[in-house]
């Protein structure tokens, strides 16, 4: 069966301010340090499972000329933008529905565009046993991530180990984030794995789903799909996007079926949550700094360092955060990275729409 | 008698990096958020006492185009630029003969460019009685500091409550920058004050100190003077700077003269000697944060920001000195200010004259 991939592409990521602006989130920014940007790296790891004609990307028209750029061997026309966000569930319908309307049927990734994965093999030999699982068996799968520490901010996914099909299991039950004792106990326990975000199934599964369990969400889809390649397209999609209700694929669709088998995997996954990310995925130097561009240091240790244009000179501290852009520098307390959210909307509600 | 006054302006003044540069060092900057340069601060501060055509300037070519802009009611002949710095004692004896020749005789005060002062008027008062004693006495006239730390970074005077003109001690000694131990003693003893670097006298005391001191010295300065006025003088100056001995007037006159007076002075004296001194002299904020130009903050407390034209966000962060320049932004661990001088250092070394 033909393989297909909706990358979600429409995320605001302020958790990268200053360099993820309103007009360029996370997903377009190269954070690695080879130049490559996070959208870029999510496409190139799948290319040895799908090909570029048969990937789809879920955004706005914000981002569809950043997307054209940094994608340039993907068709116009794989570009979906929805007209206003209504959570996961219209966004992967939407793209289920264009494939059906393309393929009949299919086998769909569905990927974030702003994660990271290191052991990139280990990812695609997880990912195929996802799609096999999937095309056989007609289930949907989730891809899980083994814990490496009591993270309070994952979903989780409890797991049965008596009910598997090789080494997809059967999922007991969807946990939100939980507290850090809670956590703990999770990550003792071994029957729990983080919630990816990143899915397959096929497109026939996913929309008989969206069907019983949306069924308003389901004849908005229909009604789009009915629509594709007509002179009426845009502003069906307009129109029933108006109507659409606001739904998680999570809520909406995962945590009502019953059968959802869940791939464990450990293959070096990041969710590229806040700037502390790039410490773990870039080598350090000998006091612990990931020191980039312009800069000069004297008695620093333990910091990430993103120099642009300017100068940045750095005397005695430790376990800061610093990025220079070119309008806006940051110095964050690697403790409070979450607190950048409050600069943005401090930014947001008074003068400094600029610099957003 | 006539009052003048020897503006010392010849420093570097590193330890303003990024804000002083080789171009323009600390004494030239406006530090005190009010607009004025501490040069413009120091001669303002003694215009109640002296004309400003009784005003000279000890300084060198680098900076004469600063001294000419921000001191425009001086006249360009009290400038006076040494061709190489010889430390204090040819400095101070080059302004004493250019005095010399103009009115034969002066009480002379002799003043840093780059000191703060709050109380200006209990300085000016203390300051007449230094004038008083150096022209009643003929003696050389220190101000001393009351001390109101146990500072290591300061040499100290010891003086004989016993021998007294009015407030005018007799000096015993004078000591070396102590360290913490030795100058908790000197704040607990009572009989130490600060060595400020200010000094009080007669041109002529002055002048026949050096040369029994300073014979060497002395006949540079006698050779500059007969040239003074003459096509020759900067021709005279050059050489005779070329074979001056290297000296400090505190080393070369003052520790060996015998019959010296100090003024303890309790003015709010501050020497700015590093960043930390814009915490003491400007209000801070309930945060105890010092906050100016362009910044967005949340969570942080007892930090210095200058803020330039770009933004500062800054992010649960404390006890930081953060500067912002066109080209190069500091950011920098208050306890850590003296290393400063280390990146100037570095850069001096390396690649990054342009930042000098």
């Amino acid at each position: 069966m033909k393989i297909t991939a909706l990358i979600l592409a429409g995320g605001k990521g302020e958790r990268f301010w200053p360099r993820s602006r309103k007009n360029c989130p996370k997903q377009f920014l190269s954070l690695t340090g080879d130049g490559r940007t996070m959208i870029q790296k999510t496409v190139e790891r799948i290319l040895p499972l799908v090909k570029p004609e048969d990937i789809f990307i879920s955004t706005n028209q914000n981002y569809k000329k950043l997307v054209l750029e940094q994608l340039s061997d993907i068709p116009e026309e794989n570009i979906l933008c929805e007209p206003v966000g209504r959570n996961t569930a219209p966004g992967i319908g939407l793209g289920a529905v264009y494939m059906r309307k393309k393929y009949e049927d299919a086998v769909m990734l569905v990927l974030p565009s702003d994660h990271l994965i290191k052991d990139e093999d280990t990812f695609r030999a997880v990912l195929s046993e996802a799609i096999e699982t999937a095309e056989e068996e007609g289930s949907l799968v989730t891809m899980g991530i083994t814990p490496t520490a009591p993270e309070t901010g994952y979903g989780y996914i409890r797991f049965l180990r008596e009910d598997a099909r090789k080494n997809a299991y059967k999922v007991e039950r969807f946990v939100e984030k939980p507290d850090l004792a809670k956590a703990k106990e999770y990550l003792a326990d071994g029957g729990f794995l983080w919630n990816s975000g990143m899915f397959v199934w096929k497109v026939s599964t996913i929309l008989d789903c969206i069907e019983r369990h949306l069924p308003k969400i389901y004849s908005n889809l229909a009604a789009i799909e009915a629509a594709i390649g007509s002179a009426d397209e845009e502003k069906v999609l307009n129109a029933e996007f108006d109507t659409m209700p606001s739904e998680s694929i999570d809520y909406g669709v995962l945590e009502k079926e019953d059968s959802i088998r869940v791939l464990p995997g450990d293959f070096g996954w990041d969710d590229v949550g806040s700037w502390l990310a790039l410490g773990r995925m870039r080598s350090l130097d000998s006091d612990g700094n990931l020191l980039s561009g312009n800069t000069v240091t004297t008695g620093v240790s333990d910091c990430i360092i993103e120099g642009g244009k300017k100068l940045i000179a750095a005397v005695g501290v430790k376990d800061l955060v610093i990025v220079d852009t070119d309008d806006a520098i940051l110095i964050c307390n690697k403790e409070n990275t979450a607190d950048i959210k409050k600069i943005v909307e401090n930014l947001r509600n008074g003068n400094g729409g600029q610099y957003l």
